[in-house]
């Protein structure tokens, strides 16, 4: 799920145009040999569309593209009818092999190849919305129960059709995945085959030191599925293995296919890594200028090897060029997650009654650290959020301060229930919910955090707090860690943001925010970095271009108000708004707006929040969609502020 | 899990007192018999516990009843250190029998053996604020993770000590058990040990019939944890097996412990019933009178035939008489649920595309005619609730419509991610959450959905609603299905309520409330029956009593409304509150408050809500608690009167 900001690569960028890949399915050579040239051509496109994107997970479309490939033939060659089979991916972030395969045989238009984690293209996570996607995957462990969804509903339609779900391993740690193995053997779901892309490898290191799957073969045949182990890089295995469980029709099907994680890159291949390896770094993440050219190279080297081997004229590729981008690393970039982990680890030191715990995203929640320094003091837990947030439950009943760590789309989701009940015990657990909000937006919606703060926020007896820069990230640690007596979720934007404003409060006060801009007729309330960012910018321009003036009130309490602290502040102000990186539902503009309820003023307040599913894309163009951009901002404003003055 | 509203058993009911107990325990019988001695007895005041309450788990109290008595005795007989072993109940709905060997050996204050699922007694599931208690469970498939915490923590301390945790067999189907068994195998938890009361039977049926966990020891095996499988119902087979699990240090262990539900009570025990009978009647809820006194004779005929052979002299008893209730149903008494049921199979007979699931409380929410007239559209998903949500997800994909039924406290944090996940599919879904809300308060907070509007209502394109009659449900159905475009979440109030109100209205417009009561100085808005009710009967008072004239708004769309209307309506009112049946943070009187905050008038809006975590209890009692019964909501909305005037 590691979904780790990606680098920028400059230069030329090179992809296999359309031509090519007719050029070969036309010729004369086998289907096999089809199949494994496109795989090869594919994987070259894989590799641009990542580096092009700046994001992406390359490791698992490297290991998934064989059987991607074979099933889009599949999907392809036969004529669509009612009964055509139907293949998706589980996991969801190997959608660029899918894409890239698809792409090549023109299910998807060729022009979206530069489209990977671009508004109007394709998304980091497959959606339905493009064609040909079935199921919107990407939060883990769903798939095979969509899939039984689709048979229970083909059953009723009197269809008899066969579905193919690809699945990754460490997604195996979830346990909706052996939920959905029982009743599929109970309704005898003969039509259903999960192909497990076993590259030994998930998010953070090897699955076996994250969370080790044990006999997985034994595990599977125990819960009464029939059970084939091959080769998953191997074509011909592939199909032999798919034509052997087609065969069997009363029982569900699970095909073991023994991947290897950056197939077709050596130094991406996880077999050329020592078992011991701490982290592997080509899950998530595009690769940085000179290991892409590295691996473009051999992988074209070796497309050209096969091209000349079968007899085949010359590969021709295509190229774009990127201008160059001089990355300076701002001074004043703030990265939450970095002064997070630091702040950790010096409380830590000073508290040894803290556990961190961990769902398998130690390298995007930053606790590689704190693993270094206190491994008797780290949890792993493996990809398994609900098992994370109980075992907290009981570190906290035992004294203890468990801090559970995950993405913010899936901590305050997947374990709910099990944060309520923590609750319930009046203990005290802090949850670390990073990648929070619209941004990145690359992954799509499984990843955005837009209603964390509904789901978790009436929890009895938790606040929610959302710093806006490094110190208020430090102190707000420091804050849950050794003065708060309830449970505490940090709500934690992963992408670095240069801040325009400077922060400074020596002391954290529970419902009191802080000005990082003075102004005395309109306010702008909001928190995190990224939305007070837009707010102090707006604020400067308003200011500047039509001499408004426009204060920034920070407020990284999001659950927790002080009705007369915000009183007396409004009052002061003519126009009031609120900016959520959130829903309305649940945001705190809809939380101020009911606190402030009998305020009894001519004064209005007014919200800007996410409206809609949230769409991926580059950080600007789904900000400017989303309408948080500086501009849509300030107009927002402007036309109040123009409207009321008109009146 | 399921918690059916019990009877009422008139006349005497027996129980044993705590001399008994010790008479037992000093007396020169061996250990053994001892256990089976303290068994059988606690049997009988198990019986009487429920019976007493009105409500209660009777079918696996009795099943675990001997495992009970057995690691009661293994705590009590060990002085208390700092590696006295631990053992807790993970389904926690088998807390009377918990409760009874406690208090029969003195852990528990014997008076308390009145007060189950009393205000201030023992609530419904196991709490924290119970003497002896260690874990909050009753949510099912948490217990061995926070064993797993407790443990994590206790290696912190250097202390070696062993854990017993109490599973059902039904618990197993939730995935978090399966998450919970892969780490625990790979830190090597030697000081785990789960017993697995395997009744065979699950809330509704057979465990085989709902959700067929095949071949348990290998599956469990395959894990890599080591197995043992015995007669759960025989001490000396469970004395010897714990021995031996506890001579293995390094894995974690199970045993499968083979117990029949309702041990003890010849009718009451599954082995009586056919294998392929539809429900078992003696899961939850009392027994009515006639099953109370067959009950309590058998068991204490075996209870004295156990003291003469082993020779004890006569068991004593004592008693207690309950006032003779006549109970006649109201003509007026709303059921939802079955209104519910009843508008679905009218909906299904039209509409073939009605698929319905459940998570094992077919009798609690409604579907057994649904199942019985159209068995192949109903989907038994075992309680598995985040399958059964993904399962509906990819129903709706192919063009069915989809109802998902659990009770409401589990449906809407559970499968947390896969609403929205579906949500993004933009597919439609029907949610039915029943069980709503506060009431019925005995089976305690784990039951009481008290923040499933929080955590529901930022979905997008989801709208939640809840009816407040028969008739209203019905309608409110009819437009789910027939009428809405986006998926709806229809929270059901499971307790029968007798209204003093009529509804009235043709047909629902979303966002559009109705008044079941006119009145021109005060304006109460809240929603379902129990709070309706409650704010009619204020109304009435108010009226007669102070003279005051309150009208009383009906508001069913949770989290849709029509910011016009609601002006409208609130403009010709100097009162306003509204009253939520659950939480103030997402509740409909925050989210009221929040659209009309620019109402620019001198109108406050006032909330009357839960607060804090709701306790268990009667109806009665646990309203007076948190302030939502009559009296006290009339002594609040009077105080804002009195206060206002006398400005």
């Amino acid at each position: 799920m590691g979904d780790q900001i990606g680098q920028i690569v400059n230069g030329k960028l090179i992809f296999i145009p359309f031509e090519e890949f007719e050029r070969v399915r036309k010729s004369n050579i086998s289907y096999l040999n089809k199949l494994e040239v496109i795989s090869s051509l594919s994987r070259i496109n894989v590799l641009y569309m990542i580096a092009n994107a700046g994001s992406g997970h390359l490791g698992s479309s490297f290991s998934s593209m064989e059987i991607m490939t074979l099933f889009v033939s599949k999907m392809n060659t036969q004529e669509k009818k009612s009964n055509t089979p139907v293949f998706f991916s589980s996991k969801g972030h190997d959608a660029p092999a899918l894409y890239s395969v698809m792409i090549a045989s023109g299910l998807i238009e060729f022009s979206m190849i530069h489209k990977l984690r671009r508004l109007n293209g394709l998304p980091g996570h497959p959606d339905v919305l493009t064609p040909g996607i079935v199921a919107n995957t990407g939060s883990l462990g769903m798939g095979v129960s969509k899939a039984k969804g689709m048979i229970f509903a083909d059953r009723q339609n009197k269809i008899k059709k066969n579905y193919y779900v690809l699945t990754g391993d460490g997604e195996l740690q979830e346990g909706q995945f052996w939920e959905s193995l029982i009743s599929a053997k109970n309704y005898e779901m003969g039509e259903l085959t999960v192909i497990i892309d076993h590259n030994k490898l998930q998010s953070d290191s090897f699955v076996s030191n994250v969370s080790d799957l044990g006999d997985l073969e034994a595990k599977l045949k125990a819960f009464g599925w029939k059970v084939f182990r091959i080769d998953g890089n191997d074509m011909a295995s592939l199909i032999n293995a798919i034509d052997e469980a087609d065969k069997i029709s009363n029982i569900p099907k699970v095909i073991i296919a023994d991947t290897v994680k950056g197939k077709g890159v050596t130094f991406m291949e996880h077999t050329s890594l020592d078992s011991d390896v701490d982290y592997y770094k080509f899950h998530s993440g595009a690769p940085n200028e000179d290991n892409y050219k590295l691996a473009v190279s051999e992988l074209l080297d070796k497309a050209e090897n096969q091209f000349k081997t079968l007899g085949l004229e010359n590969l021709n590729y295509d190229f774009v060029t990127r201008p160059m981008i001089t990355i300076t690393e701002s001074v004043k970039s703030n990265k939450l997650v970095n002064a997070y982990s630091e702040t950790l680890i010096k409380e830590a030191e000073k508290n040894s009654k803290i556990l961190a715990l961990d769902a398998d995203l130690i390298l995007d929640t930053g606790l590689i650290q704190f693993k270094e320094k206190f491994p008797d003091r780290f949890i792993e837990c493996g990809i398994a959020e609900q098992d994370m947030v109980s075992i907290a439950g009981g570190i906290a009943l035992k004294g203890f301060l468990p801090i559970v760590h995950s993405f913010s789309c899936f901590l305050s989701s997947r374990p709910n229930e099990q944060i309520y009940n923590n609750s319930t015990e009046r203990t005290k657990v802090l949850y670390v919910g990073s990648l929070a909000g619209l941004i990145p937006a690359g992954p799509g919606h499984s990843h955005q955090a837009v209603r964390d703060i509904a789901s978790v926020s009436s929890c009895p007896d938790l606040i929610m707090f959302e710093p806006c820069c490094e110190e208020e990230t430090k102190k707000g640690v420091e804050w849950a860690i050794n003065k708060s007596s309830t449970s505490v979720y940090i709500r934690l934007v992963s992408v670095p943001v240069t801040l325009p404003f400077k922060w400074n409060m020596t002391n954290l006060i529970p419902g009191v925010g802080s000005f990082l801009r003075n102004g005395t007729e309109v306010l702008i309330i909001s928190y995190g970095p990224l939305m007070l960012k837009h707010a102090f910018e707006v604020a400067e321009k308003l200011e500047a271009e039509k001499g408004i003036s426009v204060a920034v009130l920070n407020h990284p309490w999001l659950n927790y108000f002080d009705i007369n602290y915000l009183s007396e502040i409004i009052n002061k102000f003519q126009y009031i708004f609120t900016i959520d990186n959130h829903y309305y539902e649940g945001g705190i503009g809809q939380k101020i707006n009911a606190l402030l309820t009998n305020r009894n003023s001519k004064v209005s307040i007014k919200n800007i929040f996410i409206n809609g599913i949230p769409v991926s894309g580059q950080i600007d163009e789904v900000l400017e969609f989303h309408k948080l951009d500086t501009l849509s901002i300030s107009n927002m404003i402007l036309q109040d502020y123009n409207h009321e003055s008109s009146k």
